[in-house]
């Protein structure tokens, strides 16, 4: 067996233990054939896993293996726009600053956005992610050389779209659902993205849809952002968004829904009934003013609740210890309850709960599981002394913290160097290409 | 001249302009004297400043010079109980589980808790701060040896201690605050501390006041933290905590108020007309689910607004970065408005708020002021463009992105080693006294 070793340190277990454990990897397969003890053999039985000792090995000394975490709703490419306009509410800051630069950008842009975004995912223990954006073939390349898993898809908008625009723009998120999935030997799956319920007409929601059930790929949105987007759809539906993407069988078990701010008891309840997952924003949410999701009673309702960054242009990073951090802290003030959304809760949320939205493996260091996992340095003044790892994890842990990232059984970065992409020249082309946008926008 | 030049960056100078300049340090002095082509000559009529060319120096390219920043609020032997316990509100937390455990403190745990946190904040470009605390003279000696500025003073409490013990804990406070004052070569200050309006009984807090007023030191507590603290203030005076302090002649110019969450708007008015500053901790305030300060209106009303980690049992890291963050983040969900609290105040906060919050040098890259300034690492994928630096250091940048820290002309930190302390052993020796701590709390 091609394996890897993963020696020395101490890893988070799928039931919230930390065990003094190495983790065994079969390359070729890409799954975790042991932990500690723990072989395939005695997960599933009837297999004879046949554990090497030899093939190459990550050092974990003083470190926490946890599962690779999942960045469960970004726009990747937007990393180019990091900093170009804050301190503005979601609907001037989209109309003003973003939508006129994202007019200006080209496929080159957003394979260099994604780039950079992706070697930021990677330098901070990330493995999955899902992508909404536009020229999603340059950005399932990037993901197929830069080694992670990804659920994509194209962001379809029809307000201020003729017929037949939108209608191109419904075809080409379906053509991509379609024929992106499974590429990246199956690291990468895709799904039909309308932008939101009020930004995408309903003839085209109910048309995509539709199709999307046809060919077998869930649904993503943003749904119940802000106010803003609820308020349209109450006063000219007189119900409100969950009821209307129920309507529009858009709220299925494998649909992942961004955001879920302005949540009622009732859409809780429909969600948590569907089995749709729903993606927290937690920065984004405070950074553009939108408000409190109401995590903790999504848990307890049963709905899974995932972790997503958003774009760079409202975080401003990709960093998923950043959002573990605001998700624990945020969740406490929306419950008015400091023991609301815990240290555990969040880590839960970046890691399994993450891979379940997305539908995709990993989240979970067991044998048998996807071997997508990374080694948290631990030895640091600012982790100093260890009470317990799953508090650093959520509280006081950075990307930067992260040793070692490996995902289906490959090394993508090792003692802080990432071996898939060249990252100087991927942040030299970034800049570069930043620099022009802004040039082509204030000449535009 | 015995110069240290910070060379090639870009400087954030105090109206916000950044600009490329080197920056001239009188290391004997401990002060600018050279920001680019202006000089103390420039600032200072009748100063004949002679900058020398020779000396050390400290590379800043690619990178951005900053004010050393400010933690205006800590109690900084408490990275001891990092992780220790999370997840709980400010009551039960103190009285279930910080409490018992502070009781077990020795001065050398206070003295290791110190070193630990004080090589965290020179790592994440803090060169000066404020703690409340116990056996401050260790705390003092680790600051001097340490290179950073403070201002350091012993918390008292007095409920549940009889009439002896409460006004030993006074006396010890105001001995502190006499007697350490311009310590460390004059890096150090002092302030009586008592830790609030309720955990201090009415008559001690005058008196302690009147003596603290006596010999010329400020007044930190903290104010106005939780409802819970509020409440009974109202129900037993018929007036509010601030009303409360005023009467006892506790909110003076020079004191300094800590959290400020649940302030009324007669409560913001009153300290405006009284210059007192408030220290907002963020980070604090929603992991134990304390609220959301005002911190906008706070502004708007002139007040002089600082920013602190608090204890790093309750953050759980003293990293000014972060706070920044959580400051810009938390700010606009208070206001209801993205546009509030936005990067440059945060920045602004964070340095020159801090610096006049805690009277103390430093805050500002100006010719005349303390050299006290922090170069942060621009290069690296999750700075990548750099359309705004102000941008980044409020939203995307962490304490690990700082290469070099100075204060008072000396350089504490070079390409992130740490030279005033030995960070290994520190660390190390934290390392053992948390866990000898946790031992006899367990004992107990």
């Amino acid at each position: 067996m091609n394996t890897l070793r993963v020696t020395g340190g101490r890893v988070l277990r799928p039931d919230g233990r930390v065990t003094e454990s190495d983790v065994t990897i079969d390359r070729d397969a890409g799954t975790i054939v042991a932990v500690g003890d723990e072989t395939v053999s005695d997960a599933e039985a009837g297999s004879d896993a046949e554990v090497a000792s030899d093939g190459e090995t990550l050092d974990a000394s003083g470190s926490l293996v946890i599962p690779g975490l999942v960045n469960a709703h970004t726009h990747v490419a937007m990393t180019l726009l990091r900093g170009y306009a804050d301190d503005k509410p979601l609907d001037p800051w989209l109309r003003e600053d973003i939508w006129p630069a994202e007019a200006e950008l080209t496929p080159d842009d957003i394979e260099a956005g994604a780039e950079l975004g992706v070697v930021e995912m990677i330098r901070s223990g990330t493995t999955a992610f899902a992508d909404m954006y536009f020229a999603m073939d340059r950005v399932a390349d990037v993901v197929d050389r830069a080694g992670l898993r990804a659920r994509l898809g194209h962001g379809v908008v029809t307000i201020g779209k003729d017929a037949e625009g939108a209608r191109a723009d419904v075809e080409e998120s379906l053509a991509v659902a379609r024929e992106l999935d499974g590429a990246g030997d199956g690291r990468i799956r895709t799904a039909f993205m309308p932008h939101s319920l009020t930004t995408v007409g309903e003839e085209y929601l109910h048309e995509g849809v539709a199709e999307a059930r046809e060919a077998g790929v869930p649904i993503h949105l943003h749904a119940n952002e802000t106010e803003d987007e609820v308020d349209p759809i109450v006063d000219e539906r007189g119900e409100r968004p969950i009821a209307y993407a129920q309507d529009l069988d858009a709220l299925g078990p494998d649909d992942f829904f961004a955001h879920g701010v302005h949540l009622d008891g009732s859409e809780i309840d429909q969600i948590a009934d569907a089995g749709t997952a729903i993606v927290h924003c937690p920065a984004s949410n405070m950074k553009l003013a939108s408000g409190m999701a109401p995590v903790q009673r999504l848990r307890d309702a049963g709905v899974t609740v995932a972790l997503g960054t958003d774009g760079a242009a409202s975080n401003n990073d990709l960093d998923v210890f950043d959002e573990m951090r605001d998700a624990a802290m945020l969740g406490k003030l929306a419950a008015d309850d400091a023991t609301a959304v815990p240290a555990e809760a969040v880590v839960e949320m970046a890691t399994a709960g993450g891979a379940d939205a997305l539908g995709l493996p990993g989240g979970r260091i067991e044998p048998g599981a996807a071997a997508d996992l990374a080694v948290v340095d631990l030895d640091a003044p600012h982790l100093t002394p260890v009470h317990d790892p799953v508090s650093h994890l959520a509280y006081a842990a950075h990307g930067s913290d992260v040793r070692h990232t490996v995902c289906d059984g490959e090394v993508l970065m090792r003692d802080r160097e990432v071996l898939t992409l060249d990252a100087e020249r991927v942040q030299e082309r970034a800049a570069t290409a930043a620099s022009d946008l802004v040039d082509r926008v204030s000449e535009s």
